[in-house]
């Protein structure tokens, strides 16, 4: 199967490596060529267009950093979709909202290509490992057919259901995520005014009812106040939540938490954008002062 | 040693029956007489009242269903306190408000008497195995003393600190409970409106960033909608978060989060006191109609 990749950035470098690493028949392309040189170095055959990437390969995989941009080179002018074929199949790596998966999936219906919503969670960190999680949503068959190349990317390659159900399953674990860091600053501000242990407090909560991925990574972050630089800067929740809480008022979604977190989100974003999640907790203390 | 234990309700009679098995010298008291029957058949002594109770002990364990009868029980007239001599400790394993538990710490300070607030976790059938967590605030020379009778009715007994300390920990744990359970609740509501299989993104969350313990807890009772009766009703819930809220307004910490689960707490209690917690689900998807 001849494999497309289009966007090397943060985390498509990674996954790019992965694929031609573990043997895949590679193309890429990507808006600066230092990325492009470095994976040509390694084997990978480089495409000076879109169309010219989609016409060369039967399995194209795009991640892209913005919602515009995914909207732009997917359903564009000489995007992916106006250049693919019937048979073929589209692979949307990035976090967009539920409309821009499904309309993908409509456009390539028309052209008899077949696409996949599959957003990845790990970082860049996860993509450079090839230990990702990829949440897909679309044509059973479809998935089935681009697994192989997927399960080179990541470790927990999962179908989820039909076009929309990998975005979604995407944005239940962000809107979790964001949910559950702005309830640990919650709960570490109060274990602070009264003089409990935050790293104590944490390790008891592990095996109790409270307990939460993000309650043990945030803590030791917060016990020592390192809140600035970080792999997971609050810059890229701004951007989830505001899908998360668009989507809740579109689809007449009553999400109450979701709400409450995204302002907390905003107000950390504006002490520095990239400050860690956790770094809510200052922002929550701005409030309490 | 020898122990008296106060208040043999749903927690109580349990956590009184593991110390009697493991051995403990123990004496008890309890308005209704027939839960006092059952342990003096087991070997209990009988106490006709707190004032015999707290005379006839060194150590005094006490846990009430209400803040309001911890007060009456503990501070007074004719209380625990009040009858209380130097060098006795006292430990309260009712969750109450850091107020009280501080007001108790001081009044057994005027006795001489050592008091530990020492809130437990873990449900009626924790009590019932002797698995309880018990969190524990107060005097640390106390905390040593009353350690091996502790350790008889729990599997995670952890100081967390000075006086309220042990309090604070276990609303932190309640504040997690509520805010993570109403997250799952609008993440599975989310999944729902999606097409995602609840049970199969609750797999996923469980390696993933979002993952927390009542995501997976709420998610098989949300898959089956299986709300009703459960070891973890939501009036429990109603009266914790309730404390919390509070202690944040008298502290003046902001903590909008919880604020944002009481209101579907409070929702949830009254589709059905009796509900479990993930019945949040049915309060979002009311206010979603």
């Amino acid at each position: 199967m001849r494999v497309g990749f289009i966007g090397l950035g943060n985390m498509g470098l990674g996954m790019a490596s992965n694929l031609l690493a573990k043997g895949a028949n590679l193309t890429v392309h990507n808006r600066s060529q230092n990325k492009v040189d470095e994976l040509a170095a390694k084997g990978a055959s480089r495409a000076g267009s879109i169309a010219d990437l989609t016409t060369a390969t039967d399995l194209v995989l795009i991640c892209m950093a913005t919602v515009d941009l995914s909207n732009q080179y997917l359903l564009g002018p000489d995007g992916v979709i106006e250049n693919a074929r019937e048979g073929q199949i589209i692979v949307d790596h990035a976090t967009v909202d539920l409309v821009t998966s499904r309309r993908c999936a409509e456009a390539a219906a028309e052209k008899g290509a077949l696409f996949l919503d599959a957003p990845i969670s790990g970082g860049p960190l996860g993509a450079a490992d090839g230990t990702l999680a990829i949440m897909v949503g679309g044509d059973e068959a479809a998935f089935r057919k681009a697994s192989p190349e997927l399960d080179k990317m990541g470790a927990n390659v999962r179908y989820m259901g039909p076009s929309g159900a990998g975005t979604a399953m995407k944005l239940i674990n962000q809107l979790l995520v964001a949910v559950n860091t702005a309830g640990a600053a919650e709960a570490f501000q109060l274990a602070n005014s009264a003089h409990v242990d935050i790293n104590a407090a944490a390790e008891l909560l592990s095996v109790s009812w409270g307990g939460s991925t993000m309650v043990s990574r945030s803590a030791p972050i917060t016990a020592d106040r390192s809140f600035a630089s970080s792999a997971a800067p609050i810059r890229n929740l701004v951007k989830d939540i505001g899908i998360i809480t668009s989507l809740g008022k579109e689809a007449g979604l009553a999400l109450p938490l979701s709400e409450a977190a995204e302002a907390l989100i905003n107000e950390t974003h504006e002490i520095d954008p990239d400050y860690d999640i956790a770094g809510m907790l200052e922002a929550l203390e701005r409030r309490s002062e």
